[in-house]
């Protein structure tokens, strides 16, 4: 056979798509040996692995042929009904259970709801910093993403009004309220009154992405923006932080008028979100495991967090700042200015650690001297150890 | 609260999408007492139950942890090599692990394939007629769908040719060798002979889909176009048919300048598939089981296939043409020209069975006298009486 050129023309919008940083740095740090904390992955340890395998017995004793056939997009009933019902018990929300997309991760929403809103062009504001994998679903669809001003409490309510009142309107603004991914912020009351009166004002449609509300340390947090402007918002959930990833379940709740499209949209990704997984999921939550579950995760967390603030405090002051998380998995670190955490990389993992540079998580104008830490995955005594590791590295560059 | 109009502004892409005939046709019609000729469901009684059971309970106790993580957006390694080891075998492929990508179902893979190819008004061909679930994955990507002369060996070349050479260069030719749905079509040896030599002669990219490639009944089908011209084609396959369609697992061959762009796009859709379910069904072919299952799940559909072939001889004769189909799920009936498939839909409901129009069926002048019958589902005596109850229809229709 001869060589010949790729007959395949791309998309003008593939050429836009680039390989996740995440995971190539993980591809390089995640080997044994090295303490690493950069992947956002839940402690394996966490995952209810006696209920999912109960769970599952049942599923494929009592209903194997409705749970390996064909399904509703729209997602398992009862599971549409669950989620419902826990929204708005557990966070204030007024959901009903037609409003409840389930989806393949809550990455899926992300790409459904830009699928939907997106045209080649129109802008999407999103804060500094934000989520990675949201530019990732955001971009095959060509929108100009703009980044809001955002400080340790969320987006600057003047900014976003700003952005709002700039330009075309704004198809949406993508808002992590809870323990965002990467800075690990969480809006204040007063922050999501303030955001919510911008939404109302200036007709701002919201699309709010709340993976790691049930990892709260401290204090709950108050009530999600869907809970607040209900038509303005399509609110994302997740099952991948207090049950497990790997099941690829989510959730979308849609106003109304917008969740015909959602789920044609869903339909044309890929038909449903496997039945088999729905089941199991609904068979482990029914029991109400989650009531003890969630709350053994957050005691989990709450010492891992606690033991990546002492070993900052102990080895980085005066080397970087941070605000110490009150949920979610990470912290996210100021270094002094001049140094590159991108270039400090190769240094870290020959050190024996690795995080996450965190210029990957900025829309516009990405500060070099930022990085990701994830205090879930290692265990206490190696988060000490490498954020010693860490602490060396830094201070022979500064 | 007062009520407001949305503020959401739906994307351009997002007016074109419409409910899926099919779906809303189902509601319609799967109620208990109708002879459903309708639904392409597999049959349940094809689920090998007990080896899901087995495997789903050997994954949850061996790898639980790995089973429950998240993972590598390629998907599950040892599927790859198996999928690369059985398409070589099986099929005649010469493909490598490197170049399979596990998906959430084949219908991602349409997804996948469109978002990565088509800008907004990109010339796409396809076959008359052809799938409406890729027609239903194309079009939120704004192409221009071309439909091709075809016979029951599939598209005519000559035709391919002429679309192909015309106007814009097409960004491929999507096409189901083995078995169509809704037509049954198979290509014979000089057909795909014929049609590689186009696609080499023009630079045609193809997408080949071939869910029903196993389900043979009289003899296998040749070589896949993807074994002919390999850096040409993007090649779907599927668990659905053979497994299970509730797991959504399904697989895209790509050429491996193409792969990296396919797997972007999968990382910005849903991260990766299921790895529980990855597994599972890796437990499940581990074993060599489709060796057995697969020609016990083709003795059966031969069974209900000649059922129904019988049933439109006796009480179809004249009314309508069809060509007995040699694999797949479905029968493709063209009636006497004035029957109208889709007005008379309603009547037949009130008979007692239920068809799809085969409008949907159209990218382009829709034939309103054609319709699909599927005789996977319904058992062969339901079978015969479905048919003698669209035959009264037609009978006082005509």
């Amino acid at each position: 056979m001869t060589s010949r050129p790729s007959p395949f023309q791309l998309a003008r919008r593939a050429e836009r798509m680039n390989p996740s940083i995440i995971r190539e740095i993980l591809k390089v740090t995640e080997r044994p040996g090295i303490v690493s904390l950069a992947g956002g992955l839940p402690s394996a340890d966490t995952f209810p692995v006696e209920a999912m395998r109960e769970a599952a017995a049942r599923v494929l004793t009592e209903a194997p042929r409705e749970a390996l056939q064909y399904a509703a997009s729209e997602g398992f009933a009862p599971l549409r009904d669950w989620v419902a019902a826990h929204l708005n018990e557990q966070q204030g929300m007024d959901v009903s259970p037609a409003q409840v997309l389930l989806t393949t991760g809550s990455q899926q929403g992300l790409d459904l709801a830009a699928k939907v809103l997106i045209d080649e062009g129109s802008r999407v504001l999103v804060e500094t910093p934000t989520y990675l994998g949201a530019l990732q679903a955001f971009t095959p669809y060509e929108p100009r993403i703009e980044a809001v001003d955002s400080d340790h409490e969320g987006p600057l309510p003047e900014a976003l009004a700003r952005a709002a009142g700039t330009g075309d309107r704004a198809r949406f603004a993508y808002l992590l309220p809870n323990f965002q991914n990467p800075s690990g912020h969480v809006y204040s009351e007063a922050r999501r009154e303030a955001i919510v009166a911008v939404a109302r004002e200036q007709g701002l449609p919201l699309l709010e992405d709340s993976p790691y509300g049930d990892l709260w340390y401290d204090t709950p947090p108050p009530r999600p923006l869907a809970a607040r402007v209900p038509d303005s918002v399509i609110y994302l959930g997740s099952f991948s932080k207090v049950l497990a990833p790997g099941l690829r379940l989510g959730y979308v709740v849609a106003p109304p008028a917008l969740y015909p499209k959602l789920l044609q949209a869903k339909q044309a990704a890929d038909l449903h979100t496997s039945i088999l997984n729905q089941r199991i999921v609904f068979e482990v939550l029914r029991t109400g495991m989650l009531e003890t579950h969630v709350p053994a995760i957050r005691e989990r967390y709450r010492r891992h967090r606690d033991a990546m603030q002492a070993a900052l405090q102990t080895h980085l002051s005066g080397l970087a700042t941070w605000v110490k998380p009150t949920g979610g998995m990470f912290f996210w670190l100021e270094l002094k200015p001049g140094l590159d955490a991108m270039a400090l990389l190769p240094r870290a993992v020959e050190a024996g650690m690795a995080y996450v540079p965190g210029t990957a998580f900025y829309a516009q104008s990405p500060q070099p001297n930022t990085l990701r830490l994830s205090f879930v995955t290692a265990p206490p005594d190696k988060i000490e150890a490498g954020i010693a590791m860490l602490a060396q590295v830094l201070k022979e560059a500064a």
